[in-house]
């Protein structure tokens, strides 16, 4: 998927929401472990349905699925099958390694699954990322700001007016200037005022904003700081919105919750 | 496994090789192709056969298994059977995600897969570190000076007397004195001398080094750098020996190239 139709999805649906698909088989409803085969997939599912016209993207963690062993990647194959077509798919795999690994790990995603995008760690540096960019019309978000509180670790080491999570972004910048495919950043929506500083470092960037509800970030900050023109973001909620309910209704729960942050996201769209 | 365990091990078998286990469906012979339903099982079969006596760890790189899809997960798993008890079984999966996702891979690894072992990357501190430290003799080897040309764009990154590798070794050495579970670090073979300046951070850990072989690092040099009074090492090549041959005989020809290294490794342990 081009940025540009990207930009188009994001007007058309009056919506920049990422919808987080983290299956957790100790929080989804119990009547789905007693009657389906695959409970994660069929969980998957009835979201999915529910949601899909107010998202433009969604984002399936791996941690959840590699959880359940082999199994659990079937269970992703089979999910990435029933998200409409048009909907950005991000694998949040949060990969880096040496260039030949690299080049396995963008098979993986972008070949064997066929996900659009897939999110990247930068520690290794530019052979660890590059490949990744090497395929057009895939998109990478390379973490440069995340929503935990271990980001105060590192990600803020260096000289005070240029902390390590700039450098990060002011080199991917130029890595991507060079390579075929999409770059964005992941900036967490927990610190929404270096939001605003990352977006000076990528003015055309889109930014994948995780840590809205659960982690406590809000919309209308992660809009005011983040946005560029066209809004170039991309805002996630996982847990808000797929454990907004635990009964049999709970797609329709998840619903209103997906629906009260598009309801949100709209107005800064016209 | 408990650290006295492993360097136990290492006297006994006069060897602190790790052999990776990065199955490349376009590198294996070709008979194994025609002759096998999982060739990259059987692959792994022959390499293990041949190698287990010489080795104290295998390390399958998780990138190899996940560019198969689903399969490769099944692939991984009946690897791991295959793997003799008493040698150290590491996943390399550089992962490194926020606290409720590392409880997953976590999960993934050490209770799902049965692993001893996750390489994490450090990227996003403590909280994502930290999951995986808290099973008892279960192991993190973390990233801090890695092997490959990337490794300059931001390990090095702050001043030059405190750059961030040593940050990262320095932090991850006082989390690990709090939690169960036992640290080591991932300290290229490319780049010697600097594991003599990790090693003064962590006088104690085992180092995890990758890059002798195919990437040009060297088991001398290592030794002389990266040593302390017990070894303290675990020096991994993966295509220099899964590689070393392309015939029928491929298992053979690996058996020699290991046994190449381990001889070399032998006298440091007298």
């Amino acid at each position: 998927m081009r940025p540009e139709q990207l930009h188009s999805h994001i007007q058309t649906k009056g919506s920049f929401l990422c919808v987080g698909l983290d299956p957790d088989p100790d929080r989804i409803p119990a009547f789905l472990h007693e009657n389906y085969a695959d409970p994660i997939l069929e969980f998957n599912r009835r979201i999915i349905a529910a949601t899909h016209d107010l998202a433009v993207a969604y984002k399936p963690n791996l941690a959840f699925y590699e959880a359940q062993g082999p199994k659990g990647w079937e269970t992703l194959a089979a999910t990435l099958e029933l998200i409409p077509e048009g909907i950005l798919t991000i694998a949040d795999a949060k990969r880096g390694d040496i260039g030949n690994t690299a080049r396995r790990y963008a098979a993986a995603f972008f070949e064997t699954l066929g996900f659009d995008a897939v999110t990247v760690a930068p520690y290794m540096g530019r052979d660890s990322v590059a490949p990744f960019l090497e395929f057009g019309d895939k998109w990478v978000f390379l973490l440069a700001l995340t929503s935990n509180p271990g980001a105060e670790d590192f990600q803020w080491y260096g000289p005070q007016d240029a902390p390590l999570y700039k450098e990060v972004v002011r080199k991917a910048e130029s890595w991507a200037a060079e390579l075929p495919g999409h770059l964005g950043h992941v900036v967490g929506a927990t610190r929404p005022g270096y939001l605003a500083e990352v977006r000076e470092l990528a003015p055309e960037a889109f930014f994948l904003v995780p840590g809205v509800g659960a982690q406590g970030g809000d919309v209308a900050s992660v809009v005011s700081h983040g946005r560029n023109d066209q809004i170039g973001l991309l805002v996630n909620s996982s847990r808000g919105i797929l454990y907004a309910g635990d009964g049999e209704d709970f797609d329709a729960a998840a619903r209103q919750a997906a629906l009260a942050l598009q309801t949100e996201m709209a107005p800064h769209l016209t």
